[in-house]
This record gives C-alpha cells, sequence and structure tokens, in this order.
C-alpha cells in the first residue's frame, strides 16, 4: 500500500475483536488524560435511520481538557477542530481497525489567528494520541503478534 | 478584521442569546436533514474537570445520514471527519456566535483514495450547512437587523 502524503492520522491494525479493541482504546486514552465524551455507534445510526446493514463502527469523541482550554482560550474558532476524533471498526478476519486523528493534520483545515498556541497544543495532543496508538497495538496484539501500527 | 485565507467554516453573529441561538441551529439543521448526535457543554465540562469558569459554549456533532454513508462507505477513514461540528457561543453584549465546520475545508487535513467520492459528498453537504448558517442569520435575525452571515 503507498501511504498518502497527508495521512490523517495514526491506524492500528489489531487481531483483537471489535469490542476489546474499544477496551484497549479506553484504557489508553485515560493513560494519556483524555476523556471519551460520546460515542457513536455507526451501524445502529444507519440501521435506524437508513435501513442499512454496516460493519461495527464506532466514532468516538475524545478530549484532554487541559488541552481543550488552552486551544479555545487563544481562539475559540478551536471548537470547530474538537472533540478529537477515533474511530473503531471491525475488519474482515475479525480483527479490528484503529484510527486516531492526528490533532497536527486537523490543523491543515485552516488557518488561526492564534497560529502558534494552537500549533504548540496540537503537538502536545498529537504527541499523546500518538502513545495512545501504540498502547492499542502492544495491549490488543495477540499471541501470534500480529497487531501493527501504522501511518 | 482580516478574513484568514482559509476559513474553516461558516460563522454568524446574531443579536439572541445563546439558547435562542441553539434552537435556531437545531430546527435549521433538521429542514436539511441533519441531527445532532451529541451535544458537549464546555462550559460544564471545563468547571467539572479544571474548576475553570468560562463563558457558555457548546459543540454539536451534527449528522446528515446518508451523505455520511456515501463517504464511509467509499472510504472507512471518513469517519476521522465526522461527525460535523458546530459551536454555539455566547458572545459579550448578550448575542452569540454560531460557527459551522465547512466539510470542503476539512478534506484539506488530510487525502483520501476516494477522493472524487469524497469531494462530492463534501461539496454537498458543504451546501446544506451553508444553508443551515443564512438560516440561523434569518431565524434569530432581531428587530433591529443585527444579525448578519460572515465568512
Amino acid at each position: 500500500m503507498t501511504l498518502p502524503t497527508q495521512p490523517l492520522g495514526f491506524a492500528v491494525t489489531v487481531a483483537a475483536p471489535f469490542e476489546n479493541a474499544l477496551s484497549a482504546v479506553t484504557d489508553a486514552l485515560k493513560q494519556e488524560g483524555f476523556g471519551i465524551l460520546n460515542t457513536i455507534d455507526i451501524r445502529a445510526t444507519f440501521k435506524e435511520k437508513l435501513g442499512v446493514d454496516f460493519r461495527k463502527y464506532a466514532i468516538l469523541g475524545v478530549c484532554n481538557p487541559g488541552l481543550a482550554h488552552q486551544a479555545l482560550t487563544a481562539d475559540s474558532e478551536a471548537g470547530l477542530l474538537l472533540p478529537c476524533t477515533i474511530t473503531v471498526e471491525e475488519i474482515d478476519g475479525g480483527g479490528s481497525l484503529v484510527r486516531i486523528a492526528n490533532p497536527e493534520a486537523m490543523l491543515r483545515a485552516g488557518q488561526f489567528d492564534a497560529a502558534a498556541v494552537m500549533r504548540t497544543v496540537a503537538t502536545e495532543a498529537s504527541a499523546r494520541l500518538r502513545r495512545v496508538a501504540e498502547a492499542v497495538g502492544e495491549a490488543a496484539r495477540d499471541p501470534t503478534g500480529t497487531g501493527r501500527t501504522g501511518r
């Protein structure tokens, strides 16, 4: 696979099933000071609203309150990039794919008056979320070692 | 004020107080087929987690199921840009500021394999959310006509 030149975030493929991957993400986030503010069950939403089947797919809105406060105090428009987003989905073969939006990548979407502060906050958030991705890869690694962290 | 060359979204300043602005946003979203999946009360979150005071500030996660399904079917990474984000905050003088992330702007954060589909979905979502911004400006416009839509 050719990696895109502008990846949106970190991706971790694990052998663990969907529910276990979700647990691993929750635990790893806590270690880095992030709480899960909300969870969207895409499979249930599509079934209810559209009547279509979709694989297990969750979108988590996560937030580190201290970093969010720094960003929103510097520029209230920063709220358009909050909360940070993580997706967890089942993949063929029983494993799961976890994606974590990289705040440094999200900054490319717009320009902020308080650009320096936003960069500093994004760099810190990015470092923490990268460690979350690595921890999920470790925690959910199966005995055969097929867990891998990419991007 | 100099408008940034890469605005993240649409902004509407209205004379209506926070709660009325939130209602106007909810109604306008419904007209364009968007539901509010979740609402983050930033003021309450910062008070609880950090013990600091902050103005009334809400972050809404909104979604048009049909457009989300198109995007996620084309590229599962699209979930990192979902749901679409809207912020509502009180401003000095009793009015409110509503910001709506422009999906076309959010696409700048990364590159997608299914770039053409993503652009098509983002263009449609953007047109709908621009109409939401315009409707909020109209609905919440006070008798003195100080509501204005910008960006």
